[in-house]
């Protein structure tokens, strides 16, 4: 179907709970320190700001700084604005550093496994190499490859990162499904010739943050979680599915 | 031990057995054609002449040119030499992709499964991306990370190649260890503060080959085979192993 031959995910809300790894280490920290806060809100303003500081970095020059520098800047930053100066060094370094402890979306091994006997699957992410690496080890995932944005020295949504992505698989973009909860990335990669998959991810921002995004309908796939794409793919309901 | 966190290895000769999957694609094709030549030899010449285009490209500036460019106009190269015209582009294209298709040394997988429990585990070789994803694949490998110095755009032995696969993996170099079956692989990931395991790979250029290269011996590890690398490591030896 499709005449693809590899799949390439994005990773941060597509694959990884960026939200409740994340507010769960503020609240940690803050409910040590005794504060009150909305860590759901804060952390959903820490991944809006990291994420803006990275979009089409390294449009001109390769980019000099990786997710790990904006997390560790923006988290200075979110310290300041939200009054939480109380936070030490150890407490900012714990919260930093679970980023690289996230949890993935439970739907995801399994369909990992699937897919890897048909096709080569990559994750392709603006998340440093590490961040990919740490957090396979921990949810037991086996990527065939790690291509981050922080090897090409572009980042989406550029053109550049996209194609670049396309030429370390040796493959024709047409030939490459990629993958996310988001509109935006599917977009550029449709525009350089991949082929496309929606995924919705409901809780990507937690409960009480914006609404998960609309599929634009020109996706080749739109589905409602990873079984289901993979079932769109031609792949049997798994035995954890069927029982 | 060592206080290392990942181990990289070279994929080339260390853990891909070029010789036998290069001579084998060489001599069914030579005796299709009625052709006898030493296809150990040739296949010998095939590698040494690419390896040589390979090392330290990318010094000034990043390579234009990855390995599976150089493995095609090689084998061009070859066919005059060796007067194989009587090759049709198939042919070609057929040894070529032989490449792709490689086998690992037996004694590799058992050994990388019990590795990646501990540590981060990653090639980082001279090949292409998506040679090492293809053999990878084709000899059920999981890498936690495919480094490859296409990706780098700078090559072994130039010291920027070892520096930058430690800074994606966010780690000190002397959290690393190289493993290779070659000397000038390790000394120039020693020189940029790289740990470094020697492991014999006795049969890289098959029987009629060069001899084996003796360890220089400040290696911090210097291992028969996988096995024993594992066991230097403070691994159980594998119940493969044991039975």
């Amino acid at each position: 179907m499709l005449g693809i031959k590899a799949l390439t995910f994005d990773t941060g809300g597509t694959i990884l709970d960026w939200h409740t790894g994340i507010s769960s280490a503020l609240a940690k920290v803050g409910v040590r320190h005794g504060l009150e806060r909305d860590w759901g809100a804060i952390t959903n303003d820490y991944r809006a700001s990291s994420l803006k500081a990275m979009i089409n970095a390294g449009a001109e020059a390769p980019a000099t700084f990786n997710i790990d520098d904006v997390h560790r800047q923006q988290l200075d930053e979110l310290i300041t604005k939200y009054g939480l100066d109380a936070f030490t060094v150890e407490d900012r370094q714990a919260i930093w550093y679970a980023w690289h402890q996230l949890d993935c979306w439970p739907d995801f091994p399994t369909t990992l496994t699937q897919l890897r006997e048909k096709f080569v699957v990559a994750s392709f992410t603006i998340l440093s190499v590490s961040l990919i690496v740490d957090t396979a080890k921990r949810n037991g995932l086996s990527w065939d490859a790690v291509i981050s944005c922080e090897m090409i020295g572009t980042y989406k949504t550029q053109p550049k990162a996209y194609e670049q992505c396309a030429r370390w698989l040796a493959l024709d973009p047409g030939e490459i499904l990629m993958v996310a909860c988001h509109n935006f990335d599917l977009n550029a990669a449709r525009a350089v010739g991949f082929k496309t998959a929606f995924v919705y991810r409901p809780k990507e921002w937690g409960a009480a943050g914006p609404p998960d995004p609309e599929p634009d309908p020109h996706h080749d796939i739109i589905a409602d979680d990873f079984p289901d794409m993979a079932r769109q793919l031609g792949f049997a309901p798994s035995i954890a599915e069927s029982n």
